[in-house]
């Protein structure tokens, strides 16, 4: 048994059992490992933004963490834009970097960098493991760190030596400590909050993290319904449990304006594992805290508190019973739009319609899908994962590893095509794996929120340079032919008609399908 | 006139009129102050991998520094693999990087992350822009930065605050002091490298960097035929310039038993613009460092000093007369491959032999093109691009920026498939800008590298997992649909005649075309 084999078996006795994957020549005996050990899964890649991406996917459904097998520095670089999004989402992921050969390192060979600083800003926890005899319980510490909390990005660098260095062969093992128990609530907290909504001021609870789930969403509803606290969720989240039968709570929007409308005369904002909303990008002249100031902030619960407890004993401080009536879901949309040309609100309201029960919903349509958090308020009951990081490109890749980690269930990606262009190497996998996921590219063929951006400024004409650079036509990308290259069948759709008869299709079908929605 | 304007302004003052480019909402002003200046040429990617690599190609040809423009962390962070390719290249590169406005940091919006951790390990110069007064200052200096020695990576961070800050309307750019003159050649290193060379032994030299343009290599070539020394170029260069008129110089072997053996015997190793060669990768109880124990180095010259100076001081040193003759490019091979299944000594065959003047081919070919270096010594004048950092996924940008820098040229991408779908979005940037680009995808449908690796660790029979990870088959990518889906014009081959006809073809027309070539 070597380091590799070691690491390898603690991964799996810590139920690290899934692994995206693309290695390199210094990750060869941790391949070999792999090779050896059938209970693992390894899915490959072809980009690491994908494996990144598929390792924050999987864990948002699973509840657990997967494992990377990354590359080297750049190799990790590639992923970070995906590490980037899942450490805002708190999802918890054991990533291993390989590294040169401990010796080998003074040399400055070609693939040499600076592992730790690369990986540092995008993760929890960052160790190179000492050599063969440690690897084990470094990587027992890794999934350890991975889990505390709500979870957490936890890298290990594995140099080749540790990896191919020998132990005795039956050597066990190591298996993680239990994470500490998420922080007590505190009383004092409760009653802040029980007072702050008695206030008889207009007041909104804010949700995050854990606390979009079914069961603490009930008390939420039932705290509104008794107290007519406004609920919002925060802006972007890593998973949400919505749909008809659960309590209908609004996103707090993205656009700076329709922010500061949604939290004005709010006086009373009351914190459930979500954070002081706070401006995506500051703006000459506009405020970087979106709350009034006026408006008092009272924190039920940090986001690694058990948040379901927070509110079942802000629901109690506030006397309302556990069979108290909650918030319904609106009624559903009936009319649905039948035929013309095709846009976002038509794709929106079919999907919001024909959502198969626990679907997982994958959203990254920026500026083209803001209509379909309303809308599928009243649709069957899903799962609807968001880009939590805002940077661009996790929507394939999260589709793919929600899939793996959740066969039998439909996997929906709700995807703009400029983001989808950085990591559209995911349709490979899904190809490769056979997953149940159908992409829905909203093609406007240009950075729709840019222009956006461009005419908040005051640039009502863009000159050449600036069209050059944000709008993706001349050539129109052709998505049917994109998936078609990486094994996915696909159509394009410009009509309603169209569209609804492709997503039939797609919804009836199992693996994955791809409709190009020209809007 | 504001930051950003002072930015660009300084930028062009400094020579930089080409900016690759995919911006965010934190630079829409300087994307603003680009579009009011017409002499930028500014070039998009759609993804960030695509814009550094590109800039990496573009300033090997151009031998000045392109800009490049880059959104917040995560954006640099999807360019780092290319900027790690592009430090080991010592290419010249000035990227700006985008950053929230200094005052709205504090807030941790979704997007914060520690830039400058991110940028260190493959910049050499890094630097936050205090601000719009300082911002042209600032600029200046990176292009300073930038033009040291061979070329230095400079990144440059702009905050969204230091863009929009307001300056006098008629700020003048700051022009960049000129970058020390290269550090002189020393006498004594020249009179050491004369005496190895006299010395009788067995000598190799190894040239580097910008000792592999025409006129040092013609130098070069007369010192070897006159002193028997042996010529080799680093295995993985910037920019050679090679063919029929110019020096040959056999690359030094990537695979670790074919390098140890080149260099075998060796006792006299002279180093010009070349580090002592070292093995890509550790492998157990192998060398790290190449050159035997007993074969004794001299560095004439580093890669930043005048190289071409060095070279004619030690011939002078060596009394060789500047028309002495130098070495003799071999015969060209007259036989070629006319029928049969494809391979890829038939691809590098015919590419070798049908090659047009002064073509600019990049080579990622990683296991499958290792042949063309030795054919092509005898094919027409051309500049041979490599892969200098071994992080893959450079040659379809690198092919852009070269096209890019040298229009009127054709440019050739000798690609294999694996690393190719690592930035393949370089295809529609060739399509949006016409870019005279031949891709050759060599289709082997495996990252053959690693089962090479494998076979040296000794694994002879690989498992599912191995599999699972190694191969890029279930489904094989099409290629023909990937580039028409980015708007580029392709054809698939797998005969030497249809090959044949393809490549003559794809050289006889303008613009960008894709040859997948199944070996």
């Amino acid at each position: 048994m070597n380091g590799a084999d070691h690491l390898c078996a603690t991964l799996l006795a810590n139920g690290v059992d899934t692994c995206f994957a693309n290695p390199g020549t210094s990750e060869m005996h941790f391949v070999a490992a792999l090779d050896r050990e059938t209970r693992m899964r390894c899915v490959l890649g072809l980009f690491e933004g994908v494996v990144t991406g598929a390792a924050d996917g999987y864990a948002r459904m699973a509840d657990k963490p997967a494992a990377t097998l990354l590359h080297l520095g750049p190799g990790l670089a590639n992923g970070l834009a995906n590490l980037h999004n899942a450490r805002r989402a708190f999802t918890p992921m054991v990533n291993v970097v390989g590294e040169h050969a401990s010796y080998h390192l003074q040399y400055d060979a070609p693939l040499t960098s600076d592992i730790e600083s690369l990986a540092r800003p995008m993760s929890h926890w960052v160790k190179r493991s000492g050599g063969a005899a440690s690897v084990g319980a470094d990587a027992a510490e890794a999934v350890r760190a991975a889990r505390q909390g709500q979870g957490r990005i936890a890298t290990l660098i594995l140099p080749a030596d540790a990896a191919w260095g020998e132990l005795p062969a039956d050597t066990a093992a190591v298996v993680a400590a239990a994470p500490d128990a998420p922080a007590p609530i505190s009383p004092e907290s409760v009653r802040a909050a029980a007072q702050a909504l008695r206030s008889g001021q207009p007041a909104m609870m804010m949700l995050g993290g854990l606390a979009l789930r079914e069961r603490p969403l009930a008390v939420a509803g039932r705290i509104a319904r008794a107290t007519g606290v406004k609920l919002v969720t925060e802006t972007s989240n890593r998973r949400a449990e919505r749909g008809a039968t659960r309590t209908p709570v609004d996103r707090f929007p993205y656009p700076l304006g329709a922010a500061l409308e949604k939290i004005q005369g709010i006086k009373q904002l009351v914190l459930v594992g979500a954070r002081d909303p706070v401006a995506f990008f500051a703006y000459p002249g506009k405020p970087s805290l979106l709350a009034p100031a006026d408006c008092a902030r009272t924190l039920l619960a940090h986001p690694d508190q058990d948040l379901t407890q927070a509110l079942e004993w802000l629901a109690d401080e506030l006397g309302i019973a556990p069979d108290a009536p909650g918030l319904q879901a609106p009624a559903p949309q009936t009319e649905l739009p039948v035929q013309g040309r095709l846009d976002s609100a038509a794709v929106g309201r079919l999907l919001a319609a024909r959502l198969p029960e626990h679907a997982i919903v994958c959203d990254e349509s920026i500026t083209q899908g803001r209509e379909f958090p309303a809308l599928s308020q009243a649709s069957a009951p899903h799962d609807y994962l968001q880009l939590t990081g805002g940077s661009i490109g996790i929507g394939l890749p999260l589709a793919t590893g929600a899939a793996v980690a959740c066969p039998g269930r439909k996997v929906i990606a709700l995807q703009a095509d400029g983001s989808a262009m950085y990591t559209a190497q995911a349709l490979w996998t899904q190809a490769r794996e056979n997953l149940d996921c159908l992409t829905i590219i909203l093609a406007n063929r240009s950075y729709a929120i840019l222009h956006g951006e461009m005419k908040s400024m005051g640039v009502t004409e863009l000159g050449r340079n600036a069209r050059r650079m944000l709008d993706l036509d001349e050539p129109a990308l052709d998505w049917v032919h994109l998936a078609r290259g990486m094994g996915v069948e696909a159509v394009r759709t410009d009509t309603v008609q169209a569209f609804a008869q492709a997503l039939a299709a797609g919804l009836a079908r199992q693996g994955p399908f791809l409709i190009e929605a020209v809007i």
